[in-house]
């Protein structure tokens, strides 16, 4: 079992030497600066964790930890556009509208898009890549509820926004390991309440969401609860799931 | 053998009926939109054409022929946006981001792609969501291209961004037909013909790229010269390729 910092490493280095598809020309220079924006990797580290714990190897999951990560990626650089959240940073650096202009912007998520696609074909089964794109309409689904500011409850709107990529996280990797969809269940569950403590840790932190329909103590305890149960779920599960329990522990713990 | 009529019919009436991933709620309503602006179904016709000339049943290749048509109009969404052509209409009627704004028509585009995707990943083996995607890759290559205004020749420009889909057009048909792909080559070769035809005969209707640089007759000359060769490259094939030539014949002789 590799720790949540030897999975990041793999994930960091992988996506460095990812040969992108050459046809994309110039667009290697945005989309490059828009990956390498020095994010946590969670749902990559979460999709490799879940192959280790499901009795795969690490680096069998790494195009669909990688595609995830591209996927999350997509949705930040269309999200920062001045038409949507109009964002000039992102972790402290240029947005890639702002770096590179609003028209290689939309192309580059586009293209980040179509790259995550094209690394979760590489498998011989379609099941990733069909996990994947369900995922992804989720997440736009999300996103449309969020910029129309139609009245809607929290818990759907970052079921859509966060919980599908992060249920897809887990569930690319039992694909990869092979785990049959019958005994999928548990993990699934457990995926979701990750999701959703990744969520409301979110929030607290941004001062958004449950911070300001909870409270802060009240949102700190939503997190704990959704910690417990998650690491409830582990005990669930078959294989040696200490790896996931440490993430876990540090998204539970996490101040950025 | 269907005529092109019957089969755009088929393309137009699986379209109408294509329910849309619910979660994308009121993103339906600008996708809609786009996907019913009365284009050619061009790249649809072409796939279920093929799939007939080469022994399948045209409705096995829908779920491809309409994946084609949703990548096709994700890239006019995205084209028309005021950061890249700035096209208020399109073909009469408001683009989608002039009629419901440039954040919706951003995640409108990006769920055709998604859709897209989906459609294609409804086949059992992955071939087809491959072809697509990495036409989809190529195609925006082509847009980034176009964007950045710089040198490039005529050729590789409309190679990317008009024949990688319609090179997908046949190539998805021939997966939906199960031609082993070591026999797909000369129907490969057909597709990159046709695609050159439509890129010559849409620049002389619209006065623009082999038009200016080649005037008039030369341009004409040039979609003549392409129509031959892509009859001829027909007649090497096996089966019933009469609709295809036909089909040829059309957009040689197309006047919108």
């Amino acid at each position: 079992m590799s720790s949540p910092g030897e999975l990041r490493e793999l994930v960091e280095s992988y996506l460095d030497d990812l040969a992108l598809t050459p046809e994309l020309g110039g667009l290697e220079e945005p989309m490059r600066h828009a990956l390498a924006g020095g994010g946590k990797r969670v749902r990559p580290v979460v999709c490799l964790a879940t192959a280790e714990a499901a009795g795969a190897g690490a680096e069998d999951a790494l195009p669909a930890a990688a595609a995830l990560e591209l996927v999350h990626t997509f949705s930040l650089v269309h999200d920062d556009l001045p038409a949507l959240d109009n964002d000039e940073l992102r972790r402290g650096r240029p947005s890639t509208w702002a770096g590179f202009g609003e028209a290689v912007a939309i192309l580059a998520g586009d293209a980040l898009l179509a790259e995550a696609l094209r690394l979760a074909l590489s498998y011989p089964s379609p099941a990733v890549a069909r996990e994947l794109v369900q995922a992804t309409l989720g997440m736009i689904g999300g996103q449309y509820l969020d910029i129309t500011e139609a009245p809607v409850d929290l818990a759907s709107l970052h079921r859509l926004k966060t919980g599908c990529l992060f249920s897809a996280s887990v569930a690319c990797a039992l694909w990869v390991a092979e785990v049959p969809e019958r005994g999928q269940a548990p993990w699934r569950a457990f995926a979701d309440e990750v999701g959703l403590l990744f969520q409301i840790v979110d929030d607290i932190l941004d001062e958004d969401g449950y911070l300001l329909e909870r409270g802060a103590e009240g949102a700190r305890a939503l997190a704990d609860e959704a910690a417990e149960r998650a690491q409830a779920r582990l005990t669930e599960l078959p294989g040696d799931t200490s790896v996931l329990a440490s993430i876990v522990s540090g998204l539970a713990a996490r101040t950025s």
